[in-house]
């Protein structure tokens, strides 16, 4: 492993409301998410990972685009995406919805805001979700207004967040719970500001409504974070499997149910009444999945960043694969996610792992880390 | 404009059959592309401009996914998708169609391939097409399978294109006319291989069905082509400008119709019926467009890539924007693809472009260079 490739920039990775922060701030790294630029790397990942769990970051999370959707009809299809019963969701409230295709396939793992009865966000991981919603309607001739409105969310994390946001937003932001909202003024605006994010670090995302306001806002929270040490950041690699942070397109892909994701307490196949996939996740619900998302450490030296699915073999058989991995400072060990078949998925079970640095010895952990 | 970032690859970013083959052929750069990685430089962009046109180069466009329909509706399905009719298309041919949502909406600009009557590839360009034919699919209940199978084109491309794959395949593939196709033989292996590519150099497109048989055709390809100086290439950012090939995602998004890109002449509002966006584009084709891409040509020194739309003045008004830009040794000048309004759009209109480098003039040309 060499140094890592450069990335091409053009219009078809957009840019964000914040890059001019983000280069200012001396990002180093990118992945693209949702054909848009998402940071990866500023000082290094460990620099990165230690800071965030010590002080605050602001970290330029526009690429969880929203799917808006507006009209008569807008709950109707919201319950219609998603196998989660979403009868008892009140505005104001957040809900991680898994969302799949007719056969069960996990499509996107997003987090739908529920502004109103008849206006929703869904806030998508790295597929094109628009397209899925917009054929649904196309389809079903519903009477609901879909498209990807100028949102983009911007997180404050870290154990710091909570007093950096007041001090920005109010003490009001104290007050707002674990997957709740509320709207909070900036520059006379009104922004949807979220207690939630891609860590286990505590925070908030802010839902930035309005281009223009964006660099304004990234320069006021580090006016304010002078003296919290607030730093630019990003959803770090190492932390996020720690916290057991899923990432569609690395940890699950549409061949994979939100059983085998670990994700079917967020399924209700009895009660979500009309949702597209239902007859197969019933099907999947009773059965049980026959392969499921587990915690994996690694032994031996720092592995490799994961950039295909690593075989576990026990014997000679796979019985699993890794799919995101990284060295644990905290923990001293390779923290890892990986698909793992029944017959080995019990904490404890030992099985022989192939890298790209070669063969390591995995086991399956009791629990993530964080 | 200092150093390029770097990318930071994950199993997200997809690996490709030929990827092995890329990183030992020492590729510089990539981009992003239907969450797969797509190689944008190899030695440098005007190194490898010069060589594909004057050798011939293997490149791996596998990120050109296939969205494969298979049924007694394929064909149905396949007319409900584009504006373009379809009636005369025979088995063995590929048609560039425009893909538009109700309103006329460009949501990608892949090439069809009719495998046969009950059997389609469409050959996408950088947008999740598959997710909007399926929600199509499960909305009109249509009886057809719709997936992603495991087949990654491979491109050779430049003036010596078809005599290194008369050396691969036989001289039967100089037989094959433009945007034709046939069926040839590699390693016991029936391949798909069409005369296309995402350059005006000339060359073919296989259409590598399984994985396994990769880097095998990718090697024979260079050992049959040691003497013709053949090299890992890819789409080249300059090439493609002066040819005007367009690319999603730059010089056209969801916010354009066909006839905005120029694209008017493959849209049969009148005969192709049952095509989704068939009234928007009706009403389109009646008014006609009031912006359009044209060819750009910009004064001074290389202008800095194009990452962001940049607005071309008339006086104080914004009467166009440039989306794709790049320094052209050949031509001398820098070559560009914009939208430009129609009160600005002829030949010879002059305007002022802002770039991230200041202020240059700005000529719209009658042609594009190749």
């Amino acid at each position: 492993m060499g140094a890592l490739p450069n990335i091409s920039l053009s219009r078809r990775l957009r840019r964000t409301p914040f890059s001019d922060g983000v280069e200012a701030a001396g990002v180093s790294a990118y992945t693209v998410y949702n054909h848009m630029l998402l940071p990866t790397v500023f000082r290094s990942l460990e620099e990165d990972y230690h800071h965030l769990k010590s002080a605050v970051q602001v970290w330029d999370v526009s690429c969880e685009r929203q799917v808006e959707l507006r009209g008569p009809d807008a709950g109707r299809l919201m319950q219609m995406l998603t196998p989660r019963d979403l009868r008892g969701m009140m505005p104001g409230q957040c809900y991680y919805v898994p969302i799949v295709d007719e056969t069960g396939g996990m499509l996107n793992d997003p987090v739908a805001v529920k502004l109103a009865e008849d206006r929703w966000w869904i806030s998508i991981a790295d597929s094109d979700l628009l397209l899925w919603v917009k054929g649904i309607v196309y389809g079903f001739r519903l009477d609901v207004l879909v498209d990807e409105p100028d949102v983009s969310p911007l997180a404050v994390q870290g154990p710091l967040a909570e007093d950096l946001m007041a001090a920005v937003f109010g003490d009001g932001v104290r007050a707002v719970r674990f997957f709740r909202f509320g709207h909070f003024q900036f520059m006379g605006r009104e922004l949807v500001v979220a207690r939630s994010g891609y860590s286990r670090q505590g925070g908030y995302e802010i839902y930035v409504e309005g281009w223009d306001v964006g660099m304004p806002l990234w320069n006021a929270l580090f006016e304010a974070g002078a003296g919290m040490d607030v730093r630019a950041g990003c959803p770090n690699g190492i932390e996020r499997i720690e916290s057991g942070l899923l990432s569609y397109g690395n940890d699950m892909t549409d061949d994979n149910t939100p059983h085998e994701c670990g994700l079917g307490r967020f399924c209700n196949t009895q009660t979500a009444i009309g949702c597209i996939g239902r007859d197969a996740l019933l099907r999947v619900s009773i059965e049980g999945p026959v392969q499921q998302i587990r915690p994996i450490s690694i032994s031996g030296p720092p592995v490799p960043p994961c950039t295909s699915a690593w075989p576990m073999r026990a014997g000679n058989t796979v019985v699993g694969r890794v799919t995101s991995a990284a060295w644990s400072p905290d923990h001293e060990t390779n923290v890892a996610i990986g698909m793992v078949r029944m017959t080995h998925w019990d904490p404890g079970s030992e099985l022989t792992l192939h890298t790209p640095s070669g063969q390591r010895e995995a086991v399956v952990e009791p629990a993530f880390w964080n």
